[in-house]
């Protein structure tokens, strides 16, 4: 067994190594022409998200006590493959297709924007997967979305930039189907929790994504300077309710730091869908209070009733933090359509149709990939880890200070 | 009284969300309309503030080696709701004084620049405060700031971006103020220190602070690019002065990282008033010299003499990070303005006497106000926490971890 | 000795404040005109440069377990104190050759950029300098870059973007030699270690510098966005090859923090050079691909065979981190010219030999300059510390928490 883990631990950096030579030759046919010169995307637009992506997620994923390195390194590692990866399917579906080429930065920016679903996903397997499984799952999972956002541009005609929007939804399904298939860590593992110093180190990272996330919201949107007030103060709100929730939810009346780090985002998620066409920043405000409410209610119903009974173990709270804020931005912009076209109601109904469809199509092809590829990445082949090695950074990465001494 | 306090703990929460349904509902009122659709300000200028203050100077308040959560969480906490209270409040005005609206990127960054002032007042009485205390404070205190700049603009004819600036005067004097209510900690108490983590993490939030203030101290500014300039010299000749100074206060030479991270920030405030006015970096970097000088000796005086004597206890020693510096930048406003216009005698006297009144003012009205806000704030009704608590988080946040066995 | 040092100790600071007045003296000759007033270069990209280097260069160089303080703290006083020295020697050399004058965000960042050299330095002796050598250093070295840059601008007519891009080559070879005149550590000295926690911090620099480095290269350049998109993907490449070498190349097949630290990093370096003029992706790529490998394959060779043979202790890894990739980016500088030029030989072989005269004489001038200085450094009128202080935060620090029972 030791011998074939090991036998397995030299074969996989070549395996890598040829995805990444094949994502290189592909580079090579796809991408020779010359894109457009001038971008729609500025570039401290795009700095804004690759911050917060690579350096805002990395940290946010490091409240478990011992699972530091690993969290911000496979994350950086998932990233960069991933975003070569989505830039190669966007690049084959635009060779397919015909469509109109698009430019450099933007094409990067999409790409990044996509990878947030894989991000998040890996958000509710942390530290119970190996390098490998993440890869793979990666890879999957951004096909995946990519097939998902195709079928809704193209049968249910929702823009692009909305689409894309269903990074959240997307992300934190899928991840919660993949999670449905590994195991449980014991309850009373000593290793899946976090030490004050973790939690503040996660709380950068939260702050990181806080601050960035109006640039989120804005970078794909036609109407900029509106997605990123509505953005602004719908997480402003979520915030301030967080805060409350916190306090009225805990036996003491204090505050709980895992609260805080999912609730005050969650008001981003929501308006995400519909941040560049509210007019008015009160309604902005209301869903970013709904959203900090559900999120935080949510992680109090889920943790004790659904995940127990469905077996799911989310590692660091993807459904409340991702999943039902997102399902509540569905549903506030299918309400916000209503109120807006109301009075034309042929056109309303089939508005309404074609968002619920590209709501249940995308929330359906996470669920059914995601629960598929949970079982693939079970199989014995890639060597999951057993529980007992759960939440650890020492099982991949190695501690030459400890011989030191320290 | 412990059921008290639970009772206390159980109304608060209802009060905040009182007073977010309050602002949302103001803010229906207030903000319907559509503001001006291009901004004068640009958003990756707009995001260097917010980031400076939501995510620098909560790390720059971590120095407390129990206090990371508090410092870092309730500055959030507080920015977003001065943020949308500061805005209601221009709004208002905007309203009553019929003046013509501006845009909504310029408001909100108008807004937290505005709360840069609360920021530094609650450094005055970090670890002293509860919440609702804080809550109180930042909202007396921003409707405060608004009034006095209101008199300035209207009265003194200050300009806008001018009076904006402010914020550290009055935001150090409040708070002093503020402070000189609350009990002073026991001197041994061992949780009012710093350990080398804490102090590096508040270094995180100092580097953060330095490296955006150019970006504060040119958002409002007419001349942008001369107080980019004029700020980035002031500030690296403070980085310089305060090493030299540290080695040549201290017993030992040695470096001490209080004074590293209040004099390399003292630059940048003392050219706050005039960067967008000073022709030559060489006075730039005269006034950075001095502001650093000022900070260093401040310390040591106001340490050893002034605070013990009117029993004021100033956690984070704003003070001479930001009060003295800004008193010595209105002072070098006045002498430049001297240098600039003594061939002109009579409008030389009046503008004197126009910036010596608005530099009075507003150091009065913060000091008065303070001082009256630290009154109703130790009033038993808003459950003053006992000394013995003081700096400690376990007093707010739950920290689960401990029962883990960490 | 004790006595003789605390002297010493109380004249260093009289002497940089002076280095610091003789700084603004000259400022107020050299540039007390006015600068052009409408930039080249955009505030945003300046201050992801200035945040890369103030701050994301500080954090990657705290991997030392007692050396946080330090690594940040100087990091910030040599860089505050070589751009404004940077800036007049570009000044001066402007004055003396009567150029046209620059504008002023374009000298800062020049500055900035130059310094990075310097910074690079620092870490091939990081914990072996006290202050004073180490502004010394500071000074000599970006002297001599710039009489590099100078020789290389006006004889071998490289354009002056691109000699810029040699202060990786200049820093890397300059702290080597430097360093090679210091004595070597203990091997057993358990302070040359890092923690965990420490590890984690440098990841947070070393997240900085990857986010930022298309900033970087792309700040100077003619062609911004080729520059930044070729970045990028050399970079992305380098992260993802750098955790399949770092399996490959450690014994059980974990990953090694330091490996990533640097390899991440290298592809960034190695397109340094040609970004702005790599027409396909693919081509940036293998570079970083290739860069990643030298990176980790160069740390593997180096540490066992060529550093203890030459005697030198490189501490935190410049010589594979920015040294062998910088070499292996000339060189495909060079290479990429003879593709596009090989229809017309006579000019080929003029530019082929001005590329490598560029090259050969930047390393050699580091070399021999970087030795000579660290010979004079060595003298005992610096007070060189002691081996067994090597690597010690309070040795300049004072821990004041440590007498309040922590």
């Amino acid at each position: 067994m030791s011998s074939n883990y090991r036998n397995f631990r030299n074969n996989v950096p070549w395996l890598i190594l040829f995805l990444e030579a094949v994502f290189i030759v592909l580079f090579y046919f796809l991408f020779s022409g010359d894109g457009a010169s001038t971008s729609s995307i500025s570039y401290p637009a795009f700095q804004d998200v690759n911050h917060m992506v690579i350096f805002g997620f990395g940290f946010f994923l490091t409240f478990l006590k011992r699972y530091g390195f690993s969290s911000t390194g496979f994350n950086l590692l998932i990233i960069v493959l991933g975003v070569q990866c989505s830039m190669l399917i966007e690049g084959l579906l635009v060779f397919l297709h015909q469509r109109e080429d698009e430019d450099d930065l933007r094409r990067i920016t999409k790409a990044v924007v996509s990878m947030t679903a894989v991000v998040i996903s890996t958000g509710a397997v942390l530290g119970k997967t190996n390098p490998v499984q993440l890869i793979l799952m990666t890879v999957v999972e951004i096909i995946v979305f990519h097939m998902s956002r195709w079928i809704n541009n193209t049968f249910l005609q929702v823009p692009d930039n909305i689409s894309m929007m269903h990074v959240h939804l997307f992300g934190a399904y899928f991840g919660l189907a993949v999670s449905s298939r590994f195991s449980e860590p014991s309850p009373r593992s000593e290793k899946n929790a976090s030490t004050p110093k973790s939690n503040l180190l996660s709380m950068l990272g939260t702050l990181f994504l806080w601050v960035f996330w109006p640039s989120f919201n804005s970078v794909l949107a036609v109407n900029k300077s509106k997605a990123i007030y509505n953005t602004y103060f719908a997480l402003a709100v979520s915030a301030v309710t967080a805060f409350v929730l916190s306090v009225l939810t805990t036996k003491d009346g204090k505050f709980r730091m895992t609260h805080i780090h999912s609730a005050v985002l969650a008001g981003g998620v929501t308006v995400g869908y519909a941040a560049h066409s509210i007019t008015y920043p009160w309604i902005a405000m209301i869903l970013g209070l709904l959203a900090s409410v559900i999120s935080i209610l949510g992680s109090y119903c889920l943790q004790r009733c659904l995940n127990p009974a469905l077996k799911i173990h989310d590692s660091s709270g993807v459904h409340f933090t991702f999943g039902l804020p997102a399902v509540l931005g569905a549903l506030a912009q299918v309400i916000l359509l209503i109120i807006k076209n109301w009075t034309n109601l042929t056109r309303l109904g089939y508005l309404v149709m074609l968002h619920i469809g590209a709501f249940c199509l995308t929330i359906s092809v996470a669920l059914i990939t995601g629960f598929i590829t949970g079982l693939i990445l079970n199989r014995k082949l890639f060597k999951t880890i057993p529980v007992s090695k759960y939440f650890e950074d020492q099982f991949y990465w190695e501690f030459p200070h400890l011989a030191v001494g320290f």
